[in-house]
């Protein structure tokens, strides 16, 4: 398989360039790909260093650069040395430029800024990290999304990830013949997502995380028909509650995260 | 102030063209922004529908479509329109295909693939809420980094956010006079990461989410010696640890990873 590295250059974390260029190679199938990311290079020597060792080993340059003189170091660099290389930030500086007729600010890392939506951010996850797993039915009342399903389901990650565009979430795994508190009643049908998956699948994730454990992966808690039995359970409690439910079954949380917002109509506040 | 309208189209859900236009516009200072996201766009049909809509709003249309006809499609409709654009994946596509002179796949979403990476990112994420917060010391062994800090220096979302990098997180408040888990000492010094603040930013900080609390703001909470006598406490335990200290005044959660990830020599592993 051929060998390819990127580098990932930015005056900043360097997170935009890295999603951009995993973006594009994950459309060419099986890739033996390096990343390796220089953050935080805000001078024109430091830059020149990166660039020369990207020549050494004949790697890709994805970058974002607020300061368009590195930029375009970059990009002269590359085209004269015939470096493949992908400039993320540019077009998107241009596109702005010209509907505010400014210039901008470069100011590297300044999406990061520490505003108000900032700090909501870090409160959901807060959030998200204290109402897991059903640990105090308190939150099921404050929540925005209430999150429903069997152990399994991704309801913990799913809670961050929706945590970090800002929303509050709780979750409760359902065990048949537990107790459901009595605060799931008292929330608002639209806020509740179940969240169900094929019981193949299922029995395949609960085998591997056994095995993590080093038990023996045929356990009850692996086993088919009691999967069925719990699905069906979480199914009749759905459907009493009335809400929409989701199957994650070869769905990622992000997309799970993504029929959640569109269901809410949720538009994340600007970071 | 001009009200900016932005349409994200995507076969996906459209993340990194978001975080394209964020990073866009954060160097332009204040801008009244709204962000409309129309994920998992996969028919032309439905694609037609949401560009009549973008030119009735005179919206800006930032995309990425791995379906080249899709991508086509906008392009073409904005430039005959004249709406501003930016096609995020083309450029990274067409990188790739000169590279391994391969056509891409055109599967939406596969940058979502449910891979080991995939589910070794789960079991860090559910890692950093079981282990936040010092809730189980024997979680500072199997720990990839552990974060030491007084409140409120971000330690929970820099946990889940090195998570979502795959790393293991454990996290632990350090509060005088309370005693310091036996495990911490059984760390290797490189894998533990010391957070502090300024004595200012913390004040403020405590002093919100004491009205968040609806409580009186002035409290020994947010009490400046306290503080001091706080941050002081943390120092020595570092100095003895012999861990690196960050400063997370002024930083973000993205920046203070990037250190820590910086520090490991640690390169996240493919998605």
């Amino acid at each position: 398989m051929q060998a390819i590295k990127i580098f990932i250059l930015s005056d900043s974390v360097g997170e935009t360039a890295h999603a951009v260029a995993q973006a594009g190679a994950a459309q060419f199938g099986d890739l033996d790909i390096t990343y390796q990311r220089f953050p935080f290079v805000r001078t024109e020597s430091l830059l020149q260093t990166v660039l020369a060792q990207a020549l050494k080993e004949h790697a890709i340059v994805y970058h974002t650069f607020v300061d368009r003189k590195l930029s375009q170091s970059v990009n002269v660099f590359c085209q004269a040395h015939d470096l493949p290389y992908n400039d993320v930030m540019t077009p998107t500086l241009d596109l702005f430029s010209g509907i505010t007729h400014r210039q901008p600010v470069n100011k590297p890392g300044k999406m990061h800024d520490l505003n108000t939506n900032y700090f909501d951010r870090i409160n959901a996850i807060e959030f998200a990290v204290t109402y897991d797993d059903g640990k105090n039915p308190a939150g099921f009342l404050d929540a925005d999304v209430v999150l429903l399903g069997v152990s399994r389901t991704s309801k913990t990650p799913l809670s961050l990830y929706l945590a970090n565009r800002n929303l509050k979430v709780a979750n409760l795994p359902l065990v048949p013949k537990a107790q459901i508190p009595d605060e799931i009643w008292q929330v608002d049908p639209k806020k509740i997502f179940g969240l169900t998956n094929d019981p193949e699948q299922l029995n395949t994730i609960r085998r591997e995380r056994m095995i993590q454990y080093g038990l023996n992966p045929d356990t009850v808690y692996s086993n088919t028909d009691k999967i069925k039995a719990e699905l069906a359970y979480a199914d009749t409690i759905f459907k009493k509650i009335g809400c929409l439910v989701i199957n994650v079954a070869n769905k990622s949380i992000e997309e799970t995260a993504t029929l959640i917002t569109e269901s809410l109509g949720y538009n994340e506040p600007n970071r």
